[in-house]
């Protein structure tokens, strides 16, 4: 096999198993080489995604050492796909009787849920989670290609409690924006004792759910170390969570003029800003 | 810019979006290449994804035309996913109280979902579908990695209608096995007629809820041309649909003994014995 040959077999290994570390050996055996030639390989392949910021390719010392490929979004693709988000969702057609917006089509698009998985990822990965957590069901596939990105298993925790989740830890909670009593069910098996805890879901109103996945996780002596939201929306602005990240801030919907106001989250604009400067 | 760091790029890009049509020039552009160049390129990415089963890449001609990356599962991953799903569930320590089985850590299992996704496309796609459509909540990872492998839009069929759905089709439905009547409701956005769609599940026993799905897809005019499972049960061995792939086979659980017998569906099993032959 050639060199141009095998390059093409690793990169696609790497992408296709985000922060998954795959070892000299393995690469050498698949593709019947040395490993001092796979390693000549890789350090092409880590050169051309660090310019081409296309992730970073990190190499792992020691016995289960090898190499990995970390999704990192670039600048330019978050705020490509925040650009993208907000565009979308400033459609009026959006606009739902009571002044909702309908966003079920976005948040379950697999392409558009792989660039936030990423987003999210990238933002979150220096917190080390060993999981992530969300809501059924809007939020699932977000935090399903976040999980995919980072590489650790996603616990799905239920509204209503179901049988084929065995024992459960099942927990009442105050949504923030209706003040109606809901509740959150987790199987006992879902998270373990110490586990570092990502919480993603597609909308925060008040915070609530954000909230009651904190306290919930708590209940299984494992730590909420970051929530990811796709949508915020501005009101009410004192949220029951105090530390979490948006993409975008719905400001306002106006059913009667037909209009939505919509804008970046504020690490997103400085970002952009950034890139400006 | 060199050939062999064009063919990171490339392989890089065509690996993240699955059945996407690149454009020669967008490669290009990108690239700073000439097309000639890049159709060089595509060739050798195109072999060696060949040789090496990755998947295929396809050449579409005329003005929308270009290339793209079609994940094809070859025989080996199919067998080995496989594999890996009946040595998982055959555990004892999945028997719930009742005989159930506990499976929501593979059912959200990124990497593993990313694999039975790949394995419905490459079953289903000579059917074309325009969608993927799954019933929340523990299927939307395994539907949400088909549609990503199709590249085409998710709809999630709900139990409770949602304020957020806007105007939805609610219909009951009997559940084969516990003869319930059910409640599915999806958004009238979220299925255009003459859509053709593929269910995706990750159970069926008595298949209510795939015969839910049918029902429902043709109240919007839409035809389900494909049903796909990741785990059916032996028993009934009637279902409520004729035609439908599943994956594995569960014969039974046995909690006394606490034995867990499941096997390989049958095309799986030919597919395993082609390979031996």
């Amino acid at each position: 096999m050639r060199r141009s040959e095998r390059l093409v077999v690793m990169t696609k290994i790497l992408t296709d198993h985000p922060n998954r570390i795959v070892s000299l050996s393995d690469f050498g055996n698949e593709l019947k080489a040395a490993k001092s030639t796979i390693s000549e390989d890789l350090a092409i392949i880590r050169q051309v995604f660090q310019d081409m910021k296309l992730g970073k390719v990190e190499t792992i010392a020691g016995a289960a050492g090898g190499v990995r490929y970390v999704p990192l979004a670039s600048m330019e693709k978050i705020c490509r796909t925040v650009g993208l988000v907000c565009r979308e969702l400033a459609d009026p057609q959006r606009i739902l009787p009571g002044g909702f917006l309908y966003m079920s089509d976005l948040t379950s698009a697999p392409d558009l849920m792989t660039s936030v998985g990423e987003i999210f990822a990238t933002r979150f990965c220096d917190r080390k989670p060993d999981a992530v957590i969300t809501v059924e069901a809007r939020g699932i596939p977000i935090a399903l290609m976040t999980a995919r990105a980072l590489n650790v298993p996603l616990a799905i925790v239920r509204r209503v409690s179901r049988v084929t989740e065995g024992t459960v830890v099942t927990m009442n909670y105050v949504s923030g924006s209706a003040k109606r009593i809901e509740t959150m069910s987790l199987s006992k098996r879902a998270l373990q004792p110490g586990d570092r805890v990502l919480a993603i879901d597609d909308f925060m109103k008040a915070g609530g759910s954000a909230r009651g996945l904190v306290d919930l996780a708590s209940e299984f002596k494992a730590e909420v170390v970051g929530i990811g939201v796709l949508v915020e929306t501005a009101e009410p602005p004192e949220k029951l969570v105090k530390e979490y990240e948006s993409l975008v801030v719905l400001e306002n919907v106006d059913p009667e003029k037909r209009q939505i106001s919509i804008r970046p989250s504020r690490w997103v604009t400085e970002l952009m800003g950034g890139g400006d400067a």
